[in-house]
């Protein structure tokens, strides 16, 4: 399923094959929580060049249900994306309040915010989820620690993430459909090598980096990669979740993920902050009232070959959503263009160079 | 500029030259007023085969203001669009109490929405703001009287309408742009009729309906327009300002009418309501669930052809920008549409045929 063409110290350039796409790695994906990344729908994101994004079977299963999306025959017709769909459990949920209720040995406590109702989410119950979904690749069901739990509790956690990782495998029955675990151990080295190396001995297609970019330092985030990255196996895929920023992402890649996904682009577009060449620039800023140059004039986007920054800042003031469109459309061509960079300097060994003058200028 | 080329009783087919586009007539302009129709760009609009868009004067002139515009070089260039572009004045802001403030004998006063400064927006100055956006053609100013004033007041308003209109010939720089009149009269039909016929003999290059689908009776509506349609030259289009639905066309062109704008079809899909091809759909309605039929199966646009039922009722249930796209674009096609089946049914001589039976459907 995962092919390692290339390497320059930990960087890794690869094929990840999964039921609908033969995905080039490092790759990011693009959040569709919902079946939508919000403002670019999946013609966009083909054209963009997105190789996968990645949903929620929980949220999914709660609305539209699971049995609409059955009846469609599977998220990618429901949706009429045609490349790779990941599909992430409701572990991340554990952050946020309106979902998050409790957790037991059992699974995950959680309450609708749709409707208030209550659930146990178990690893049988999310597998038969995202085996209906029939995504290319499922994530297990974990239960992440929170940063300001203590040393007692992260560890009941990764007993219990390791637990629940063994039952989804036993659940998993789809089998066109790829299976990733997910190692957490909070912010201590030792439980992250720990569980790194559980997670490891079980038979995954990925491996991810759970629990982090949740509010630590990023020299933390960093720490937490490395302690855990050498335990996994160098034939499988390695999947950081919820990164990031276009500097967060090449510093990842140069530690050794290849996988990614984060709300970091499209909401950072949303909020007027687009990624260029030069570094980020502010749109809604006076400076670019009358300012005829596209966003960033080394980028080869539809936005960029088409919208001045005057026009977009002024669809930006007044809230139009066309605005919001190019602002998102920008941002993720960005990260996608410079995931095919990272490859391309991967696989001419010159990674390294790049991403010390791409750090050099943003 | 305008070429009849058949009629069917008071229906019309046509051509009228702009600057940027051969529009075929009777058509429909979507509402840009801040150069952009809400979640279509400029490309779906192209895609779409809209001929013509309108957007406003005074607005433009406020945000993102008219040196921006000019700095790019007109407002086509502002927005990336190339078809034909109206521009209304600031008469309609009249029905808004956050632009109006009053009207006097000079112009109109009006507030700015975004910092509250007060503007006397005169004939002189805003055929100032036309020429500079370059639009292919300009409204004048107009004073419409609201409904419920009296018949002095409607008589002024109409006093001052006409004074404008030849203070706006005067003031015309910019030949390649088209200048349209409005004729007002409330819903006096002795006050509309004397309206279109002072209207008519000044050297406009059309001739609009003004002040109609403010909130009268639809009977209201059409009797006025019979009042005027009469007394508006043959060889000009006429242009029936702020309507409509799918029946409200096909009734107004076939009692004479070419040229239509409205929100709409727009506002109604962001608020669920669909055109179909059999009658209105509101899509949130929960028989939608799991329907896996396009919104009209016999509409050949880009979101029947690709997305359910079921996929847009659940992205307007989790109020997903994409679901308000996909609803727009839907209710945009099927009105352009809607008025090429009604070109080639005047041409062919059926239009009563197709207005009987497109009545009875929806």
């Amino acid at each position: 399923m995962f092919k390692l063409i290339s390497t320059e110290d930990y960087a890794r350039a690869g094929i990840l094959k999964t039921a609908h796409c033969k995905i080039e790695t490092p790759f990011f994906m693009p959040v569709a929580t919902k079946t939508a990344v919000k403002y670019l729908d999946p013609k966009d994101l083909e054209k963009i060049g997105i190789q996968a994004i990645i949903s929620n079977a929980f949220v999914l299963s709660l609305r539209p249900g699971i049995n609409v999306i059955k009846k469609a025959d599977g998220i990618h017709k429901f949706m009429n994306f045609h490349n790779a769909i990941f599909t992430d459990s409701g572990g991340f949920q554990k952050i946020k309040d309106s979902f998050y209720v409790k957790s037991s040995d059992k699974g995950l406590h959680l309450r609708s915010p749709f409707d208030g109702k209550k659930y146990l989410l178990t690893p049988k119950e999310i597998m038969k989820i995202h085996n209906t979904l029939s995504s290319d690749a499922a994530m297990v069901l974990d239960e992440m620690p929170l940063h300001k739990q203590s040393r007692k509790q992260v560890e009941l956690a990764v007993k219990r993430t390791h637990k629940w990782a063994q039952e989804c495998i036993k659940y998993h029955k789809n089998k066109k459909q790829l299976l990733f675990g997910i190692a957490q151990g909070g912010l201590y080295p030792d439980l992250r090598e720990k569980s790194a190396k559980f997670i490891s001995s079980l038979q995954f297609d990925g491996f991810a980096f759970g629990g982090l970019a949740i509010g630590e330092p990023e020299k933390q985030t960093y720490k937490m990669i490395n302690a855990q990255v050498k335990h996994f196996p160098k034939d499988k895929p390695r999947y950081l979740m919820g990164i990031g920023s276009p500097a967060q992402l090449i510093n990842a890649i140069g530690a050794g993920a290849d996988c990614f996904d984060s709300t970091f682009p499209t909401q950072n577009a949303r909020h007027n902050t687009l990624f260029t060449s030069q570094g980020k620039l502010v749109i809604k800023n006076a400076k670019y009232k009358s300012d005829l140059k596209p966003v960033d004039k080394n980028c080869n986007c539809y936005i960029c070959k088409n919208y001045t920054r005057a026009h977009i800042r002024h669809l930006m003031k007044m809230q139009e959503p066309n605005g919001l469109k190019y602002c998102t459309y920008h941002n993720i061509y960005f990260i996608n263009n410079l995931m095919k960079q990272i490859r391309t300097a991967i696989k001419e060994n010159s990674f390294n160079q790049f991403k010390k003058e791409f750090l050099k200028k943003i």
